[in-house]
């Protein structure tokens, strides 16, 4: 099957490209020089505009046309492998070359302001930006369907499948259930659990103690590593090479602890998925959302449980025995659930986390349908954080300027952080019907939680759909109920 | 110039996948995990077959032809990098490809066949592989001048210019003056002065003290960062992006003090090149030997000087105060020459250290012309070693199989070791003229002498050859004199 071959060949070449310029990106973000970044951008640049014409390839984009003509011929997974090519190619083949350049130059020098503008604290200069920005995803998302809501091709963008129909019912179920729940905590809570966090703990301790931690959670170190950055994140290129970082702060361990402990569910995720996908376009997770279900699943629902304590806690007093004289295992599960009305996202609490996302989801909803402007967007944002969670920011930095997403051309990304968690209590409902969880945790016996995830998820790869998974591991459809139960019966056993 | 323009961009081309390579070996030499191997060869096969592809393009063969076809109408700058881009081609044009890629395999089988082979002992089990790289290399040689001896060949590879004669001129030198004088120290030296450096050195704050060193020879952090791994090395991409790496061992701590101090050289050197040559071809060292000198000269003339040590003990003392009590600067100065004979190169000390590379270039030179087989060489070099050092390997791994280099195919390679670190002392020669080296060093102002450099040597980047610059620093050709001179003058007050 000649054409069969030219595709794969084709997928070698890109998968090629895409190697170096992760490598490179892990390079970045990890420890290359800052004077190094000049010279870098530029032949990044020119790397990456070979793949892209490699990716428009006339010659590729007849033979993927080709083999979805007869789909219904191929096998299962090229099937799969054939629709996502031909979906990618989709988005991109009406965009004008000169537009994609453009918007791409846009996002990249989008970047600098927007960090200028969030350090002075200057929402005026970056607006211009944020404004073209949005202009160009909506035009983008007409070229590619332009029958479809713009918001709904960028939602499905960020996880395949989904639109503003489903993720309506669920943030408005969150606002419903969650939203009064959340005030009830909030106000019932009249302790702080968490004071002694905020004392002093030496960096290489805390490394020490991610480093047990990495192999509690049974990170195969042969296939990848552990290393620091300003930002945690994962990074893999195969099963067999999976990266992630974690981030230290002195004076505030659970940082450290907790952006270790969610990239390693990222990381596990990546590391049990079939090498037989190494070669296809169906490696790495399959969306988002899934992703985000496993770094949530592992980060909150494994991490943050009092048997995670009880089982750790002893190794923590070891490496830290001053700053944990009085600590029990049961104060320690109260201080890592400490909830709390705050205006970061990135460093809320479980409990209140879902409410920061939704706002940016009315936000951006609102954006692409021009049913707000650009230059309203700080009131808006204040108004709506109010709304939720009943404070209000002292200035933009700490309210519309907080994310980076935007800024790099990222609208549609924010909806999968509340998804994903979502997807996590429902998986995790079918997972306490054949493992005793709790039990497993408590016993310091994490590789059998990851041995089911490998077999009814992460194995799969991107040979699935979101949807196609979800139902296959849980039975049903994504149903937000699990995850308002979750959060209602752990928060309400904590602190009402 | 439509001729230069086009030969611009496949400049920039070319460059921008070695740039990636380059990243990639980054990488894989100081924390890719092991199984990520395997991919990545496969992928980096790939991204070099198209760098290959390119380099051997016949419109570039044409452009540059052309070019060299009218070199005097050229800028002088342009001419050099006409010539270098001519010399590249014609070293490659005449190999067949499928030659070619056997020969790429070759080596990189090699690389774990001679791993293995050091490891286990076994000089047979490698063998097979070092015929057919020596029958490769002399075939190579050939077809880009079959009237020359193809060991002139390869030693041009690595060193422009310099051919048999030139190298056996300097050899005999040694033979004659230095092989005597080493004896007669060798005999003379009756103490120990390096017992203590054989305590346990925690690594943490050995890396202090390299840190600490990094600092006293000015290296800029903002273009470049200092990282450990197993082989020590230096590694650039521009003077914005250089870095270099150092190697711990707990019970030996001048390893990673005199790995540091020498890769700065080599890290100085590339970070000190005028960033005007970031774009073509003449960015990057000059050659092997001109980058050893500089490696050599902040390594021994610097590093090993009793000035420096007069500077820097007090923060050394102050690092290891335990395992300095009673030691002082001309204690410490004794201990880093501390001189003896030893069978493994990279350990060996700086007088005796030019009679191991002697050995290597008797028996490439031997190899090539064959007067020898590869099956006697283990005989042969134990021989060698025994006449200049007076003691024999009880085993090959000791011997004959100690050394990457000819498993990667790098024939040719090791004279520059030698010849480098004799510029070195003929620069320095030079460099005594003008400024007062002892009093600098001692006064740790050692800014001065990377001016020096800078102005004289680094700035040129390959802009001259190893030839044309010595010429222009020192005002004569190459001259062994100066380095016999130097190891006499040294070691006579050291330790005779």
């Amino acid at each position: 099957m000649n054409l069969e071959v030219k595709f794969r060949e084709y997928v070698k070449k890109i998968k090629a490209y895409v190697y170096v310029l992760q490598l490179a990106g892990w390079d970045s973000n990890t420890e290359a020089p800052r004077n190094s970044f000049k010279r870098r951008g530029e032949v990044l640049n020119f790397i990456s505009k070979e793949l892209f014409l490699l990716q428009t390839n006339p010659e590729l984009i007849n033979i993927v046309n080709e083999l979805y003509g007869k789909i219904d011929d191929l096998d299962d997974l090229l099937q799969r492998e054939v629709k996502k090519a031909k979906r990618a190619i989709d988005k991109i083949i009406n965009v004008p070359q000169e537009e994609y350049l453009a918007y791409q130059k846009l996002i990249n020098d989008s970047q600098l302001i927007w960090e200028d503008a969030k350090k002075n604290n200057d929402y005026n200069s970056f607006k211009g930006n944020l404004k073209k920005i949005v202009e160009y995803n909506k035009k983008f998302a007409l070229y590619y369907d332009k029958e479809a809501n713009p918001y709904d091709t960028l939602l499905d963008d960020y996880e395949e499948g989904m639109s503003m129909k489903e993720y309506d019912t669920f943030f408005n179920a969150l606002k419903k259930d969650l939203v009064p729940f959340v005030k009830e905590v909030l106000a019932a809570k009249k302790e702080n659990y968490s004071e002694f966090i905020n004392n002093s703990f030496d960096v290489k301790k805390q490394e020490q103690f991610c480093d047990y931690l990495t192999d509690v959670l049974h990170f195969d170190r042969n296939s990848g590593l552990m290393k620091k950055s300003v930002h945690p994140f994962t990074w893999n290129t195969s099963p067999e090479d999976v990266r992630f970082t974690t981030k230290y702060l002195e004076n505030y361990v659970f940082s450290s602890i907790f952006a270790a402990v969610h990239e390693l569910g990222h990381a596990l995720y990546e590391q049990q998925i079939s090498t037989e996908f190494d070669d296809t376009l169906l490696n790495g997770g399959t969306s988002m959302g899934i992703h985000e279900s496993q770094s949530r699943f592992y980060e909150n629902i494994v991490g943050r449980s009092n048997e995670f304590w009880l089982a750790h806690l002893p190794k923590f007093k070891k490496i830290f025995p001053e700053q944990t004289k009085n600590i029990n295992a049961k104060d320690m599960y109260k201080a890592v659930n400490q909830a709390e009305a705050s205006l970061i996202r990135i460093e809320a609490d479980e409990l209140t986390y879902p409410l920061h996302i939704m706002l940016r989801y009315d936000v951006e909803r609102m954006l692409i349908n021009d049913n707000v402007s650009v230059d309203d967007l700080p009131k808006i944002w204040n108004d709506k954080i109010e709304e939720y969670l009943g404070i209000r920011p002292t200035n933009d930095s700490e309210g519309v300027l907080q994310d980076v997403h935007w800024s790099g051309g990222m609208i549609g990304y924010f909806p999968t952080y509340a998804l994903g968690t979502a997807y996590s209590a429902q998986i995790y409902n079918t997972m306490q019907k054949e493992l005793d969880i709790p039990k497993l945790i408590k016993e310091n016996n994490i590789i059998k939680i990851n041995e089911w995830l490998k077999e009814k998820l992460h194995k799969y790869g991107s040979s699935k759909t979101p949807k196609e998974l979800l139902l296959m591991i849980t039975g049903e459809k994504f149903n937000p109920k699990y995850y308002i139960d979750y959060l209602k019966d752990k928060y309400t056993k904590l602190f009402l």
